[in-house]
């Protein structure tokens, strides 16, 4: 993945027509975003300060400057300072936004309003704050995230590499979900098998049998599963690119109860429904009404208690969430999960997800498994 | 470990003396601390609202309640509330905070001042500062800090479990790191042997081998490992209970340079140093200046470029910080790193690193392995 400096320059653009005058953008998605730079997310500040116009200041711990240094974010052309433990790091913010815009772009004086990074910890948000009275704080996401979720070809393919390694895992699944093993035990295997697939971290397992099933993020415990046990394993991680996979399959261990099987069809048609909704110019409401109206239909509607989905790149969830009556509009390269389930407490609970980028034709599906139930 | 509805109380008081109405807490280590519940950080808010008096109440995404319900939050005497997807549930922080004190310490009115958790995401600060006008923000930290700072006997044993489980780890390098080898292959390895020790997750694997030694922070590389090489190895993992163990040895992959070995003696000398001053009413610069005072005194002073150490317990880094100057006295039941290290850019550096533990007697090591340079 390539970090070009156009991205930066596009940000300011937006943030000057937001009436922003910086950014302050702390470790995490949105720093990777813009630099390339996969900073650890710490008490000591780490923080790229972005005006509407002008030259960019990356401020790091001392001991971070190597790493930042040697990080794509050197080839974007930001300034790096650095500042040593034990001394007070927001004053550098407060500087490198004095001299913001110099030359023909030239605002200085009284900062009026920041953009602070979705994610900044309140220790960081109300320390600047505290540095910048003057300022009112906003979040950045109101300028950053319709950037970041209409995804260039280069993160479509990023997310479908993401995609193919959960998959793979997904496949190996009868190696490890037998009568017998607990959720841990198989959750630790498929932990292993993440890591193997080619992700740089294993970000969440859930292994979710029989009852457990009605609890939509429930972990792994030490329930040993048994035969006719349905289980639902919704499983992610972030690949050295960066980005995100995030799958769920419902595994029948054994004959399933007919009740789950009765409602789990009705659950394939209403993940499919919502897959096939999917193209340009229909609201992310539109796509949440195919799935559940469906399930509502057929009597369940009051067990399937979350969204249908929500947007993945850099962060897991991210923009755009796929919730009933949200009328924001689709557009091509938008990419987003559709995860419809149905949790009937104390018995069981499905889901089914698939990753899914919207496109000039309509869909593309990046988790290409089959979703029917997956008998082993 | 168990969370005694004690701790909710103490919070309580804690929060009255600050001259805070309440705290707001979003899941990590605050809410793990005060109620047992390791919740998804997410987008979607999960906030226990903390009143100066009165009842607690734990604000939940409705998918998260069956997690909440019978995660050890139950037993501590909060409220559950729940909120379905797409609706607005910062009011319901608002309301909780309306009722608050209700009875003989009543307190209800305008809310002054609140504190947040230290890391919760700017996305929910900003949302509740909307929510809660009138009410200034601060930090829940200056409550929570010195509570969570000072360890209990099961505390300590949580984290002598965690030390345990990592020196497992460092014990087995030889298995691993070998010339010929990458970086981020024996990181990987390393990675399954922090699970396999016990971990619950892994929080960070580095290995930086010859001039990557000299970046504190760097992770892995695809650096192949040489004849020679000086590598820092720095591993940590939260365990089941939620405590985290971090651990640093260096180590000579062969026969590593003399100027290297002069310096690793200082090292060595100087981490020894920190760890025999660690002892009750002692400071926490005084821990520092023991390192540091013998390696400015051996011509290392500017190649130590960060503090000595730093808290742990249900975070990789809380308070006490050991850095230079600071006045904090050290209590029993502090547990904290010592950390020193030498780095030399472009060649190579060398860090070492112990858990410990303040107690009445003087000090407690939670690692255990030696601290001389490993020859592997």
């Amino acid at each position: 993945m390539l970090y070009p400096p156009e991205r930066l320059a596009g940000a300011q653009h937006a943030i000057a027509a937001a009436g922003l005058d910086a950014l302050l953008i702390t470790p995490g998605s949105d720093l990777r975003y813009l630099t390339g730079y996969d900073a650890h997310v710490l008490e000591r500040l780490t923080c790229l300060v972005v005006p509407a116009s002008g030259q960019s200041t990356l401020i790091v711990p001392r001991l971070e400057r190597p790493a930042a240094e040697t990080s794509p974010a050197r080839g974007t052309g930001v300034q790096i300072v650095d500042h040593v433990d034990g001394s007070d790091p927001y004053p550098l913010v407060v500087k490198a936004l004095s001299g913001r815009g110099s030359g023909a772009g030239n605002k200085s004086g009284p900062v009026g309003a920041v953009g602070l990074s979705d994610r900044m910890w309140a220790m960081h948000a109300l320390a600047l704050r505290d540095a910048l009275p003057g300022a009112r704080q906003r979040l950045a996401g109101e300028v950053l995230a319709p950037l970041r979720m209409r995804k260039t070809p280069a993160e479509v393919a990023a997310l479908r590499e993401a995609g193919a390694a959960i998959d793979a895992v997904h496949e190996r699944m009868g190696e490890w979900l037998r009568p017998g093993r607990t959720e841990a035990q198989v959750g630790a295997d498929i932990a292993g098998a993440i890591r193997d697939a080619g992700h740089a971290t294993v970000d969440f397992v859930i292994v979710a049998s029989g009852p457990n099933g009605a609890s939509p993020h429930h972990g792994t415990s030490d329930r040993v599963i048994a035969v006719g046990d349905p289980v639902v394993v919704d499983i992610g991680g972030t690949m050295p690119s960066g980005y995100c996979s995030d799958s769920t399959r419902t595994y029948a261990v054994g004959a399933p109860p007919p009740d789950f099987v009765a409602y789990y069809e009705v659950l394939y048609a209403a993940q499919r429904a919502a897959v096939a909704a999917v193209r340009p110019g229909v609201t992310a409401g539109a796509v949440d009404a195919a799935a559940r109206s469906l399930i509502d239909d057929a009597g369940y509607g009051e067990a399937f208690l979350h969204r249908t989905g929500h947007g993945i790149g850099l962060d897991g969830h991210e923009e755009p969430y796929i919730v009933a009556g949200d009328e924001r509009v689709l557009e091509p390269g938008m990419a987003f999960s559709v995860e419809p389930g149905i949790y009937l407490a104390g018995r069981h609970g499905a889901r089914i997800e698939d990753i899914v980028v919207c496109t000039e034709a309509g869909v593309d599906r990046l988790n290409t498994l089959p979703t029917e139930l997956v008998a082993l």
